[in-house]
């Protein structure tokens, strides 16, 4: 057992808690003593106890002479509760283990102050990368985005009409649940609404979270008896260009919808808006015209492809099957055939 | 060692002469004798030795008594260099182990006539996919097609004005000459001539052979000094909907060119005018109008994407790298992200 | 999200314990409701609130309505801590999904007479390997007996007299002591402790836990200066047929040494008096001889073999490098040959 | 294609030769022109055509001006078959490339006398690799020896008498014949004679090639009716202390095996012995005495050893199963444990 060790238990302590910790980063804390674990912890929801906390309450007297693994710098602010800096020397911590510092902590700082040993950059990479969205927007105030695409091998990313199957499989359509279940909120422009009439909830074999959805409508054309509107299943805010006088726009905000109104409506002014209701991340799901006005502001931070082995045309769909995936240089290569006694 | 380890020993030789037996398969043959390899051999060129000639000319006097491994069914036609059966039988084999039949051979049964023992299925899956383009025309007298793509991850296939990078590394490109290398001819639609002008040459460390090069072009708009017209590298077909006696068509057959003029130019129409001329494989390189033309048609048996880590649009490129590649259940998921540092 | 994906936390809160619960199993639980994690704990050490607890503490009273994960049966009988089974139907916990059953526990049809949901067997096998030594024990009286040998290639276990290096490296070194932190005893022949005076204990990078040092010494010969009869780091036992009457016994037991006389020490009587100690886990670490004889007597339940790059004789030590090491059907083949540039 | 794709094509045609070249070393030749292969060949056996004659055979006129590849440095000495270097320069070649120099060679010298293009080092590894064994031997006068033992995981490397089972399973015992096919002779003491009484041939599926039998045996003691003496399989050689006089030397010479005597029969003096005989690789099967000999010399080039999953004692044997191998550092890490439901 070494620090890496123990601190390896925190990160995957804290990444228990993705999507649930917003607008609070994850973080993990693993106490040990006489090499023996005597606390764990972990952050769950904005408002509740720090990891620091769980841990130490789970030590209590125990924690006199222990060394605490944290992995993002002890808060020192006054906040919702209370500085953990404080409570870590209140118990008699005698060492700390950080994976990373908090942009403009003093957390670190105030520990040393209290002679408490602190080590700092254990696993910092992993404990950078767990919380890259939190991150990304304490430093542009804007959310992290993240693209969703499902298409063909030749570039579909809507079926033909006249045939009735998904782009992907079941495991892949599973994994987008999982996304939004992660995601604070999920962004689809008036097309897809207008297109497909999703309802952009979390269907999980477990109950999920269901993220806020977002619709971008410059022209308000959003229908009034679209799922998004009517299943009350999650909030739906539509950003527009159309003034919240207009009728239509006070008929939406009856039915419960938040309409938020900009002289125009570009992916900038809307994260920066997102990024003031403490939105922290953001799942693009389409379609591609919105996703291409992202990219061409640079505001995509990641984007996740699922590519189905199939090829779409006028004439219906060709189903062939994945015959190689691999990496040729700094590219991806996918390779599909038809399936074995196809013709 | 076993027969599967000799038999790999022939399916080796064999595809060591990928794309240029072409119009016949491909064939290694492996004589062993007493343990040991007496003889080797591979077909390397239409007209000249099969497999099994070379392996029995090393072999000599050896190959009586001794055991054949062949990927394929020996021939039993009086063609352009004999009936392998024959020669087989001369030399004094005494057992014969095939990968798989040939379609309507006659080669298993008249050395079974002979009193030799035949074994057949021997690495039979590996034997099929290799010669599947060979077996695919056989059956249907058309080249078996496979399309070739490098597209960036939001699906754009081709560089925006004023960007100078590649969709694809220097590695993928030169896989794509490989592809090349190993196909009968490659085919462009005239779209693809008039944006790019390629040359559609194999260019590789060490010289490659440079496929047929192939032009769908309706109404003839291939231009008098396009590349693929005037270099001379390698012969080139236009299909077009205009007559040969057209001045055009008569001005490009002065330069060499060939004009294959027919009604109408669909996929299938020019496949089997390739079959007829014993074009047995086609690269088809674009563009994405053409390549879903032949998907209408379901005349693509396999398709190759390369998919380069970059976002385009029309202010430009963003530049990313793969974190993630991986099957989930049947599809393909590939995660790009900013790179380390990158804001 | 689906009950494997959260018994799958479950059983890393449980596995993080290893070595510190005994003679209670690891177990985790997580508490999950809406979506979100509400509540987690993994049982610590013995005497101590056991994983439901825990996680019942962090929910309070959001608890009501949630589903526990809980990696084993909850007990249900009244000891040190009260049943956990009475504490989540307290707390109104609506569902429970146990990995495993615990051996004639009472707890699953207890919830279900409180009309809770239960669901047993997500990930199960995982569940029973984590806690293989805990029902082991459970089912045979008798501690889970592991063997550590290092040995070099030609099977030397000693590293010969004139030769200053160790049989493996600083790595596998390193695992040992962590093999030595999640055991409760550690057992050697009184022949290892005549020649290598072996202290036994655990030194990791982070302090770990000592495990006991037991000694198999049918006549008593562990000198009183060895390092284990002196150094007062962790308990001794040594198990004889001198009488406790004797004086180098008397002796023995003054150093604080336990001393447990037994008219034959066999290694099934060694281990059912452990058994009856509650230990649950065993390390044998030599010399051959003992090794042996637990063999013999059909108790060893595993074995790691850790296998130095190294052939050791009269003459010293050559040092080579591995080649390959894979299985061949079911047995290991290591390969190991010259160091490049070695002659 | 570059140069690799081609040299690893010579480089795979000469290792399919593994073993039946001795005392010459394995040697593969491809040649090119015009992106085509047009000749391919391998040294099959002493005495007949090197690699560089059978591809220049099978390319016949067309190798002018043509690059061959060939994986050793082309032989420029008139022995057997006359040097290929002057072949090589009639058939017109235009650039050689060569994957290693061989030792004392004076081909590339003569080549590019002859004005052909050479370039030397491609794949230098893996060719140094595969002709490892020729290369010791013509450094050292003495074959490459490599050990193979196969033993349970508690370090036995015989079954006890009332078990009846092997120490390995089919997979590996049919390994051990491969080696045998591959190796010029097969070393034993004269204890495994006398307690085993092995036939030291090669069975496999397809007859390979009986390795020479060696026996160490320092007072004659091999029964006259010993397999390898009786089965006129192989021959078999024994080194003794004993002088050829002796009548027991006598008989068995008269048996048809050839009596080696010398002063003092120690591992080195034999493979001295050996390598007047042209013999470049030895395997050592045993036993542990004779193996330990040849280490404590520092005569052992490379040790393969077969565990078994298993442990023996006096008692019989109890199976185990893998259930983890991995490298710690640069050591083996072998893990088994009781076979699931096994108590
Ligand atoms: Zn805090
Ligand atoms: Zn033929
Ligand atoms: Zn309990
Ligand atoms: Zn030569």
């Amino acid at each position: 057992m070494n620090d890496q060790w123990y601190m390896q238990r925190a990160l995957d302590l804290a990444a228990t808690m993705n999507g649930q910790t917003t607008p609070n980063p994850m973080v993990g804390a693993v106490i040990v003593k006489d090499g023996s674990i005597i606390g764990t912890g972990a952050h769950m929801r904005a408002g509740e106890d720090h990891a620091e906390v769980h841990a130490l309450k789970m030590a209590a007297d125990r924690a006199a002479g222990a060394t605490m693994y944290v992995s993002l710098e002890p808060c020192h602010h006054h906040g919702r509760t209370g500085p953990c800096t404080e409570k870590i020397r209140a118990a008699g911590i005698a060492r700390v283990v950080v994976a990373t510092k908090d942009l403009n902590g003093r957390g670190i700082e105030s520990l040393r102050d209290a002679n408490i040993n602190v080590d700092v950059g254990v696993l910092e990479d992993q404990a950078v990368k767990l919380n890259e969205a939190f991150f990304h927007y304490m430093q542009t105030g804007k959310p992290f985005v993240t693209v969703k695409t499902a298409s063909t091998l030749n570039g579909e990313m809507t079926t033909p009409k006249q045939v009735s199957k998904w782009i992907t499989g079941e495991a892949a359509r599973q994994e987008v649940h999982e996304l939004r279940h992660m995601h604070d909120a999920i962004l689809v422009g008036v097309g897809t609404v207008l297109e497909d009439d999703p309802a952009l909830t979390t269907r999980l074999e477990v109950e999920g979270r269901h993220p806020l959805r977002l619709v971008l409508d410059r022209s308000l054309r959003t229908p009034m008896d679209a799922q998004l509107i009517t299943d009350g299943e999650a909030p739906t805010w539509i950003f527009t260009e159309v003034s919240r006088e207009d009728p239509k726009a006070t008929q939406l905000e009856k039915n419960g919808v938040k309409i938020i109104s900009m002289p125009t409506v570009t992916p900038n002014a809307v994260l920066k808006e997102l990024g003031h209701a403490e939105i922290q991340t953001v799942l693009l799901e389409g379609g591609k015209k919105m996703i291409d006005a992202f990219i061409a502001e640079h505001e995509v931070q990641r984007y996740i492809s699922y590519i189905g082995p199939k090829l779409f045309s006028k004439n219906g769909a060709v189903d062939l099957e994945v015959e190689d995936v691999r990496m040729v240089g700094e590219d991806v290569k996918v390779t599909v055939t038809n399936k074995r006694g196809d013709k």
